[in-house]
């Protein structure tokens, strides 16, 4: 059948990322044909390497390089080279930013034979999604120090919060608590302390609801959800969250379904009005760089999440599929290199 | 022998509060007389009741007699009928900013006996101490909203965190750290996002630490730290943390060493220029509040704290080693109301 051409920008970045990123990529090709898409590369080389050799994190250029694409795969950045916050504000939140990446969409889910480090949890226990806001909050770098180096140092940040911003994500949530079995959506937010901010959330998610009857809210403290995640993570079904908390629970959710290895992640536009950027929440581990050791199994789900975005819904559950299969016998398998276990999925979606 | 007597401030509050309150001091008064102490106490009535009454949360007056004690005892506040945030800021918050309690300690240990959620995890495993700064960052309570209600409205935080409020939690912790066998230090932050605030944490605490040649110390990510809580506790000795951060891996901690009814806390002013204050970690749980269900282990283990900062470290132990011979036996043993669980731990600590 004629295939659908989509444009798709590759951020290879540090460490382990150009390696899961080869796989996720073997996967996408494996299964694109069957599904009709075809796939046309851009690579674009950023991160430490490039930061290093010219001083650029995210150049206008590229970042008007980048809107020219449908999507966006992204590997990792970060190197312990790189002073802490200079590719991260840089390069993956100025992307974030830019692009409008309102919605950073963290799925939490237990696969069939993965060992969660929770004592009697089954699989069905761990089946949640994460929509973190994703373009403001504490996130804005919005702030500043005075006085710096001295006794009356003062540093701020400020977490920037709008009814703009806010209804969006929270509207984004709803529609996916209205589209899984449960229809539930929780809160997590600190509005007993964060009280303007929270007030705000608070005030959306009701209003907003009445348009969704078919939806259970409620409302959990971030410090009480952490303790949840981990001694009743079968409470949550959907979480809208703010762009701080969300990074924080997502990385307890990671923990508890199997670890960071697994973990994928979509800095969703909805409006589709910038590309969307789809990366495993895992960092660029230089430790373990270059040595075929790395998990691609993030970068893989992730592709399955890049693929529902651009309306290949069939080849996204194939890839899941695949993945859930590959996980389900891991334990009986030996230790697998990168690439083995990219083949072996690969090898599931092909034909 | 002569006792020294001691100014003790109680606040009951809310819920639960009343009840674990009572067995804390019940163990107080078993193991004081012959720790040569006498308590003075004073009790304040404050939480939702007095909101209600009287609209006030924590009122000038009250505040000033508190400054007149040597130590406070206090249970819980809040409750879903009044607005969230009202008692939190007004009363609890209040206390901690003006009493000056820069120090929020949060031992976090599994004690034998007691089920921790997570697989494979040994009582030894978990055994650490978060250092949670207590007056600044995003608690202040600077910020504001502008065109409530409008689609332009705009809700702020602002985290404010100074050179002076910053090294002196620092140093706090740098003095638990080297008081403790393994003399590590961990700095909890988010200094790659809140750049001007994590990069104050991170030169106070390479400064400070040149004072602490013994101290080994490194950097957590928080989203990081929540994952190492759950998969690898063993990594942390002592945390040194913000405000907010603290909150939430205190909970955390809570939940991997049994749960909220253990998490003792002191809010502690190391200057003493006001009285310092001591609480569980747990709220006031209006649900199961009357009842005597609630479990004033935590309460108790305060006390013990509480018992600390008075100099009486010989009670303190006792207490703990009287909790710890209570959580040991506790499986063994049928449903226990909250007053037999104070009674037991009393009796073991009397003569
Ligand atoms: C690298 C960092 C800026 C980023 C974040 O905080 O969002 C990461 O932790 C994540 O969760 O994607
Ligand atoms: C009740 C609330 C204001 C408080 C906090 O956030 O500090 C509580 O969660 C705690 O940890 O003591």
């Amino acid at each position: 059948m004629a295939s659908r051409s989509i444009r798709l920008a590759v951020i290879p970045g540090d460490g382990i990322g150009p390696e899961v990123v080869a796989e996720g990529l073997k996967v996408l090709e494996a299964v694109a044909p069957s599904s009709g898409l075809a796939f046309e590369q851009t690579s674009y080389d950023l991160g430490a390497a490039r930061w290093h050799r010219t001083g650029e994190t995210l150049p206008d250029s590229v970042l008007d390089e980048l809107r020219e694409q449908e999507v966006i795969l992204l590997g990792a950045v970060g190197d312990p080279s790189v002073p802490s916050g200079v590719l991260e504000r840089g390069l993956l939140l100025r992307a974030r930013f830019e692009l409008d990446h309102y919605v950073n969409l963290r799925p939490v889910k237990l696969f069939p034979g993965v060992t969660t480090p929770l004592a009697g949890v089954k699989t069905d226990d761990i089946d949640m999604v994460v929509v973190r806001e994703g373009t403001e909050g504490p996130y804005t770098g919005v702030g500043g120090v005075l006085r710096k180096g001295t006794p009356h140092e003062v540093a701020t940040q400020e977490s920037v919060n709008t009814a703009h911003g806010v209804e969006r994500v929270i509207r984004y949530a709803f529609e996916v608590a209205a589209s899984r079995p449960r229809k539930k959506l929780t809160l997590v937010h600190k509005d007993n302390v964060l009280t303007f901010a929270g007030d705000l959330y608070q005030r959306v998610l009701k209003r907003v609801g009445e348009e969704y009857p078919q939806v259970a809210t409620d409302y959990v403290h971030v410090d009480a959800a952490t303790m949840f995640f981990v001694n009743q993570p079968q409470r949550f079904d959907v979480i809208v969250t703010d762009n701080l908390f969300g990074d924080i629970i997502t990385d307890i959710g990671a923990a508890i379904a199997g670890g960071i290895g697994l973990a994928a992640s979509g800095n969703v536009n909805p409006d589709r009005t910038a590309p969307s950027m789809f990366e495993p929440v895992h960092g660029s581990a230089p430790d373990i760089a270059g040595q075929g050791k790395a998990d691609p199994t993030a970068a893989i789900l992730s592709v399955a999440m890049l693929l529902d975005h651009v309306g290949a819904g069939d080849a996204a559950r194939r890839v899941e599929q695949a993945v859930s299969d590959d996980l389900a016998e891991r334990a009986g398998l030996g230790a697998r290199t990168t690439a083995q276990i990219g083949d072996a999925i690969a090898k599931r979606v092909s034909g």
